[in-house]
């Protein structure tokens, strides 16, 4: 297999789907969206069609047709798109994953499939290959998102010997707090072959003090800046500093979460902060209220004028 | 809207895809499985490409084609086809309802969408209404099973009023033990308007004393028989033999259930009961063990060597 | 041992612990507490200190004291009073069965310890035996309630065998919706030996058609009569006129569930229809709201005047 | 109140209770444990009666005379001894609350009350209240294990204007592993006037880098030295090498947890660290198996031999 261009390093922005007010996907914001993450959030990763893009709510055309968009547009400006390319039939996981490697995508993820569920590692693994081999040159990351999908199959169980099934097998994205596994995946990665992508942004810095490699994230589209700030603090082994980061980051998160925050809200941030329309989701999800958003921006600007301590 | 043709009564078989041992739909054992329902089973309405179906398992195009087989072969020897048109997606859901519709199809079903899930009851209105009003002349079912979808609005408020959103709306598949709001639901059916399919198998009785309709489920594949005889000792008010027979029914499920019953081992089952080659399930389901065919062959034959107490 | 003076039957009344407005136990009110339940509700049998009565929430000695009092004033005008001596400390529930035994209680009833977990049926056995052993001559129940206890065991996995190791078992309190594991403990009680005593009083019809042979719940402090006359008719297999009855519970129960019950909102009701002040529930509980019993008592009077259809 | 006679600072071992192989209390072993843990372990503070120890497994006065002990035997060699009062019985709380502060204890600490769960904060709050009134000049802890408990107020926003309610509140025991809620109280703390103590010891190195200010657990009764070299590590910033710590002890958490750990399990490794011999649990649970200790002794050993990579 062809060797990932560079390593992935760093943030990765998991990319909201921008949607016109009646629920078709807005293709022609693609470009801008691209420059103001490289730009605006210092953002050299993206991760496309994932549940923060909406990708299961989008059909099997959309996907591909989105992906290619992304593929396109990040070309020479991203290092890693990498496509979300899961889905609950393994047929569609297929197609999507070889439309991938034809398009050019620099990863492909797949999340555990959530209705019927793989009732061991060798049932899930089964699952993977079969979606990993159908792109056979391009780096396969498992999204380990157990209270989304209830696959609670043990992130450091599953990379025991994976590269044997599945050699295409470049990393997680680990969705969890349970961190036990996740530095039991660290202890299996000490030549850091693999990309250990925490997942849950508001407590991010735990996570790299148990050897984080990296981390996905839909926060990282309008806290991009102010996370990578956090992760030189963190590189300088400045400690306290990157501590105030992680509780300036999570006194926005905290409080947005308070108020229900999901891939609607997601939109409507990141609209306010990049001045993008990203527009409403699609069904069943349902546009974020306008007191959530009066609410989110009179919060950033609050914490905007707030030294760190 | 066209009325159904008669009314929907009795049990309805949810019906399994045969497969090749390739994990292909296996199209042509369709004619037999339905001569089979009805000569074996007594079923004259069937449940097609849900839950037990693997319909969430098979791409869009499979299903449109698995879905014109299945009433093909059913005209003039099922009384009801109802389609299962669920799917994450509502552009796939809609598609698929439009074309169950073209096809002739007596009823569509919808599994609430369950990887983003309706935060209340406008949502998911909101969500099945946009389904519905692609087949506006076909009777619509909604498939109330909380415990897979993790979609805990109440079906008896979500009846509340539903036909105003939805006029095609024609009843519930109530796959949960909560009866008190099963009961609610029977409480708003006085005119008896709606079908109330009871859809947990092994509790069938405790439903119909609590007014169910009719049901809606896997085992009656083979075990449909004997749910019609429970079902005219119940109707004769015999409760002494249909409770007997309720028992004799659980005495089998209870006992598969502890060996691990999901689609896999349903599949075995029929095989084993009707002979028909259902073969495996699809990824990331897995074939049955044969220990467990071995199993449940031995104990259906010891249980039909059982009389009544 | 001794056998139980006269067999268990029909509606066991699960008792709140009346208490001053201090949260000290009222204990002058349990006469005419009696009084009530047998006069105005029809009940014969009580379950003194379960959940409904805040047994957890007493002290051992207070315990004691009450269960005095309800076996003293119960005496010739209740068939069965049963206490319930579960604690999560095997010592305090040793105690409180060879009390129990002493002031010549008709049963005891534990419910399984919640805080560490019986991890298996030997396990749970063997707390439960020690338990009984304390009181070798009084019959004794488990009181199943996986819902609020997180110990799943299987009822009729439980029962198998369980008078080989506890000689004084009895029955069961059921709580719980699984009619499936319910059923098979009546397969198992073909002789009728156990008292199998639903607990889920919203949906006991049900359970009655699955074969139960009584009820325990709080909610015949208040609607006994009414369950009373459902039972009858369930008994005279009129079963149109039992659903009947059963919604009309259902109409009532839906509509508090929904405003939010509890103990506390337990005492309101009891408070409200008997008019012997209940009192408040003791902390971590906290005292029905006004607003609540007032929509509790619209409701009553509104369900009142209405007629059955 | 008086102040703690010295900051509560670093590791505090939460303590079995030794036990006789017919499950009384082991008084007379309580001396040698104390000097184990400060000789061999490096503990200067023990949590007592809690989880760990069985507190809620044990009478009333077993827990009376075991604090006494506790404090009897920890004086002028531990630094902190607190003792955990909570109870399902506020009435049973107080009355430990008070014993503590008689007996001269340095801490109270108090589980949420789970079997009838505190609706929101104001319920929590108001039961805590009545239990740190007992003990006025006493150090109040809460114990929060949502976990355990299912009792999910955010710790956070228990923080917010306790001390208003409650003077002598002191800090928390936080074991949960979202580090969102625990980075929002360390937020709150910026004067550092509460104890902020993690509780999940397999990944404590992920709390002390969200702001820890020390932890409490069972697992500091064996490896307590080791998670000392990982603390001064982490206080000289040497990440690498902390993490290098962290690891290794997960190495034999992970272990033993798939094992199956209890605190059955954790007397069984104290045994086994120590040479004291704890004995076993007292039901509802049972004594490790001898292939539990076979397994853990062997695994200690081999990661003895170890070298940190």
């Amino acid at each position: 297999m062809a060797l990932p261009k560079k390593k992935l390093q760093g943030l990765v922005a998991a990319t909201v789907t921008p949607m016109t007010e009646t629920g078709e996907i807005n293709f022609c914001i693609i470009d801008q969206y691209v420059d103001y993450l490289v730009n605006e959030q210092g953002m050299k990763n993206i991760f496309v069609n994932g549940s923060t893009g909406e990708g299961l709510s989008l059909s099997v055309p959309e996907r591909r047709q989105l992906a290619e968009e992304w593929v396109t547009k990040g070309k020479n400006k991203m290092d890693h798109v990498i496509i979300h390319v899961g889905a609950l039939s393994l047929k569609d996981s297929q197609e999507l994953a070889q439309h991938a490697a034809e398009i050019g995508a620099d990863g492909i993820a797949v999340i555990a499939p959530f209705f019927f569920k793989p009732v061991n590692k060798d049932a899930l693994i089964a699952f993977l290959k079969e979606v990993a081999a159908a792109a056979p040159e391009v780096p396969f990351y498992y999204y380990h998102i157990p209270a989304l999908t209830g696959v609670k199959i043990r992130a450091e169980e599953l990379l025991d010997g994976i590269q044997d099934e599945i050699p295409t097998f470049q990393g997680l994205k680990f969705s969890d707090v349970d961190l036990l596994d996740f530095g039991q995946c660290v202890d299996q990665n000490s030549q850091r072959q693999f990309d250990l992508l925490f997942g849950v942004d508001e407590q991010l810095l735990s996570a790299l003090a148990m050897g984080a490699t990296g981390a996905v994230g839909s926060t990282y589209n309008y806290l991009g800046k102010k996370t990578n700030q956090m992760l030189e603090a963190f590189e300088r082994q400045d400690l306290s500093l990157a501590l105030n980061y992680q509780l300036y980051i999570q006194r926005f998160m905290n409080y947005v979460i308070k108020l229900g925050l999901g891939v609607a809200q997601t939109k409507a941030i990141i609209t306010l902060v990049s001045g993008i329309q990203m527009g409403p989701p699609r069904l069943p999800l349902q546009k974020a209220s306008k007191e959530f958003t009066l609410h989110a921006e009179a919060k950033l600007k609050s914490l905007e004028s707030q030294c760190f301590h």
